[in-house]
């Protein structure tokens, strides 16, 4: 069977997918594009729905019993990208994480805004190894469309926390963790830090809440050049970079 | 004098700065936003036309021979930015850069397509002190309205450069630099290099080409993760930030 109207009531399920209160009651997101698709197989996601445009072939791995044909214009009716897709897919969103499984390297996010950021922080944390993302309530949304493109994947990597910052980080300590935060004005000497090191990503305009920097180590970038700060998730990148170092 | 017409030819003129071509041609682009004017005021860069929303303070040190006023409607007409701005301008692109002002640190991007990346990738060498930008005719254009916001206003203090990479690489390596370029062949421990480094930025997909390649140090970032990669931009951040230490 291939859906061939935009009206389906399955279509405008999905679509109504594009706002996070939908997200979060139905426990599922969206995603577009092969890589995202493989990605969620790969890393044991289960697909709810799995869209595949009439003609092209079915993705490896993929659920059968999940699989909906669509034509052309559905499958236009459920992407927001602006490059054409071929599959598409809602997904069963990740279970929250804990603040158990931290260990090592954790990441910890406090309203940040744009979701290419989000997405951006979160592939960063994946490579750089952290055990552990924490979100505020108010940062982008991980799983809206825009943030999950950005992790290319990493949302189904690393396991997210959605929770109060300073709540995290006073959990965190009390673990025998080291709290970081880029602070204007922090030592620009990284201090010693132990094996497991925590790191709070703020907001693009305004940083880190001065609560959250209260419970931290501030640390102040060395920047010989005129640019006042770094973009959030390249600072965040620059961030880890130094933390998970072995030096 | 106030403009009030979306139809006056000045206002259709800046409007028509949004594509590239044009730019190029009328050696002028467009900035929205308090922040950038003020960017451009303080860095000497030229204003040809400042629009001010009736109503609303001139910038300070704004030259008062190139104001004109406009009312709301104009503004939204002249800004592609979603929020509401209070002032725009066209401003004076900065004369291009030269190989010869290359010291100390030099970014180059080659065929990078998101305009974000590029301004994100201007805006960290501007932090860690670059002396010059160069980049490939096909990469996205620095002075668009995408990549001016996203640098922050760090395209008027570094010196921009568009030229072939392949060639710029062959000319900073005969004056004594290194050059290093990720790459998943590289090696994984930092090489030795001296005070005049230079860093080339790949494709979001594909990284540099191999003729670049094959003219620099292949380097390849440790990431104990399991993502693949960074995002370009963050990872040109992390590279900037380690070639920029005095270590």
């Amino acid at each position: 069977m291939t859906i061939t109207s935009r009206t389906n009531p399955l279509i405008k399920e999905m679509r109504a997918l594009r706002e996070r209160k939908v997200r979060r009651e139905a426990g599922l997101h969206f995603i577009e594009s092969d890589k995202l698709v493989s990605e969620a197989i790969s890393s044991g996601t289960e697909l709810s729905t799995l869209f595949v445009k009439e003609g092209t072939p079915v993705p490896t791995g993929a659920p059968e019993d999940r699989i909906v044909f669509v034509n052309e214009s559905v499958m236009e009716a459920l992407c927001v990208s602006d490059t054409p897709q071929s599959v598409c897919a809602s997904v069963r969103t990740p279970e929250q994480g804990s603040l158990m499984q931290a260990s090592g390297l954790v990441v910890l996010l406090e309203r940040l805004q744009d979701p290419g950021n989000v997405g951006t922080v979160i592939r960063s944390a994946d490579a750089f190894g952290a055990s552990l993302i924490v979100y505020s309530p108010d940062t982008a949304d991980p799983f809206s469309p825009k943030a999950i493109r950005a992790s290319m994947g990493s949302v189904y990597h690393v396991p997210l926390l959605c929770m109060p910052v300073p709540e995290a980080v006073t959990g965190l300590r009390k673990t025998g963790f080291s709290c970081f935060c880029g602070h204007l004005k922090g030592t620009e000497t990284m201090p010693e830090h132990g094996q497991n090191t925590a790191f709070i990503v703020g907001n693009e305009g305004n940083g880190v809440s001065e609560e959250v920097a209260s419970l931290c180590t501030k640390y102040r970038l060395p920047m010989p050049g005129r640019a006042e700060s770094l973009n959030a998730a390249a600072f965040a990148s620059v961030m880890l970079y130094i933390l998970s170092e072995k030096h």
